[in-house]
């Protein structure tokens, strides 16, 4: 044991300590309350999952993936998101006759990462899905249910960001010659590397409307009026009316101020079909989370039951939260060997009142200082008065 | 993607439907309460560690680990156990200052299964460690912090078994004639296989003496009226000197009658080294938790702060729970297209008064009966009336 990396954890990998953990833990709690208001309920999946069926489906690149080899020989992964493993449950038949099905997490995903410093390996995520609802109000009781999260988390500044997967792959189609120049369009869109974008497009070679148009696209889309304006970029299109439906559903119960369209907006999750979205606050240049409506996915289970859902991820969530001090009254009983059962009784009528409790023996302690500094208060039994 | 296996699942590894979720999640929230009145603070550790740091440390067989390979060619394991990697981060300097540290954790942790039908690979975890407290009042807390939390739960029928590590580990070194003979022992007495002791003694062909002192003290510990009758065994021995002190202790504080002591306790956890238990409570023939002191464990990451505490299983806690009726409204609101806002306004009036709520568009529902069977009020919009 004599060379073992002591102290090291793997690359990637974080440890939380207890500041962090009771904000997370506050964070928890309020999505509890506002998810399951909503009607929603939550389950738990298994951290490990087979390749072939998650991993395969779950749209997340293989480089990010913690593979291993179980002792059968199957290829498992460690679960990159969530909505596929959902996708797995809702799809079996156990919650089939509860459909359309209302479900939520807390969990933690894993995306491997190559070089230290970099982006966390495995972080914390808590979101919702809809499954076997393909109305446009499940799409709004998404997006209603991400807006009334953020505002419970007491985030005032903040924007969702509304796109549409299949109005923005048949722009991409119709402007480009081949399948290839409109996946790397796509991608450079998933990046927001616009610049780049407009430099594909003039090394594309295309007839020159088309060009123009795309370039008109992109500059009007990410500066976006009025949704009315990106009709004449596409044929008699469902995804546009969808979307200006929606606009009036969420103008109608008031959250105009809260959102923004973005026609431009694509994901790395392949899976998303129609309505996709991004949530940003101010204080963190990363979105907070993001969701949208993935049949795509569902296909993939043989169902076409049609799903929509979001997630926040609770790294970025903790960055942007509101200050806030928690009172609460931490007490440490310092006692001699023979006061352990008038410390343990103390302590009892203090928690009774509300307060955290160490009892400690003086015995146990190294550094007295530097122990009881970390409360609020100190009693100890043999002088009999705090300090 | 036709070859998916769709909706299968690794060995071992479970979904955990809304019911279930609800009651580990009261779980957690007694625990949460019971561990941080007493002053542990709650944190959170990566799920995949270093081999050769958490894999090797936490006597965990190797054939329960699951292991991987990153990027860097690391071996890496998902956790096994958390009490190795609470000792990885107490052991660390960011937390020493404040030693004797009290630490809490809820964690799922992995135990790679062989066979289909058998133990679970993933399941829950909450426990306390106190980290650098050498004190029998250390072990004294972990005893009464276990017995709080159990009664908390609502389980009114359970039993705390207490052994000691080091006594057990002298008299049967004193009485075989050498290490294997020992350790056959050992292994034994952790699988509770008295019957098998019994045979293995007389197969060593140890001297008589020998012999029949092993055979009276597996017989006498398992039906133990005094800790003193153990004295006979042993040398001028300060385990027993410690598990009277104890005893005592936990009589002062009227607990006898949730302990009982059996000096042929054993645990696969071969870093115990002193005072150690199995709680059990009626309806399950598993222990829920485990603990005890684990000072060699501190040893191995090369410190001497000396370490006790314990962790309880939550799906075994689940199978011993009392029965709970949790009445909570679950209101389903049924609206046609144009009664949207109307839909989500009533909602949000009746989750003002504490009712889960579902909106639903009747637009979007396959089967109306199964759906709205499973709320215990519907209310179609349409209808403007109770069904």
């Amino acid at each position: 044991m004599s060379s073992i990396k002591k102290f090291e954890k793997p690359l990637g990998m974080r440890d939380t300590f207890p500041r962090i953990y009771e904000k997370m833990e506050r964070a928890r709690q309020i999505g509890r309350k506002v998810f399951r208001s909503r009607g929603f309920d939550f389950i738990e999946t298994p951290t490990l999952e087979y390749y072939d069926t998650v991993g395969k489906a779950s749209a997340i690149s293989d480089s990010f993936l913690f593979k291993l080899v179980d002792s059968q020989g199957n290829t498992l992964v460690l679960r990159p998101d969530m909505t596929t493993p959902i996708t797995r449950v809702a799809t079996s038949k156990l919650l089939k006759e509860k459909i359309p099905l209302r479900l939520a997490y807390f969990a933690n995903v894993f995306r491997a990462q190559q070089m230290e410093g970099g982006r966390p390996a495995e972080f914390g995520q808590m979101g919702v899905e809809i499954i076997g609802d393909k109305t446009i109000f499940a799409d709004a009781e998404v997006l209603i249910t991400a807006i009334q999260l953020i505002k419970e988390f007491g985030i005032e500044s903040f924007k969702l960001t509304i796109g549409h997967a299949g109005v923005l792959h048949d722009i991409l189609n119709d402007y480009t010659d081949n399948k290839d120049q409109r996946e790397t369009l796509r991608n450079l869109l998933v990046e927001r590397n616009y610049v780049g974008f407009e430099e594909a497009v003039h090394e594309f070679d295309l007839p020159i409307t088309k060009a123009n148009a795309l370039l008109e696209f992109i500059n009007e889309a990410t500066n976006l009026t009025s949704i009315e304006d990106m009709e004449k970029y596409v044929r008699k299109n469902d995804g546009i009316e969808y979307m200006k439906q929606l606009s009036k559903l969420l103008d109608a119960y008031n959250l105009t101020q809260y959102v923004s369209f973005d026609f431009t907006l694509s994901s790395h999750m392949s899976y998303y079909t129609g309505m996709l979205f991004e949530i940003f606050a101010s204080g963190s240049g990363f979105p907070l989370g993001n969701g949208g409506r993935y049949d795509g996915l569902l296909h993939l289970f043989g169902s076409d039951a049609g799903a929509t859902g979001f997630s926040i991820r609770i790294d970025r969530l903790l960055e942007v939260l509101p200050k806030e001090e928690i009172e609460e009254e931490t007490i440490c009983i310092l006692f001699d060997d023979e006061d352990f059962i008038k410390a343990l009784d103390l302590a009892t009528a203090l928690r009774e009142q509300g307060a955290r409790v160490t009892v400690q023996s003086k015995k146990g302690l190294i550094n007295r200082e530097a122990f009881t500094k970390q409360f609020s208060r100190v009693v100890d039994l043999s002088q009999e008065e705090t300090q």
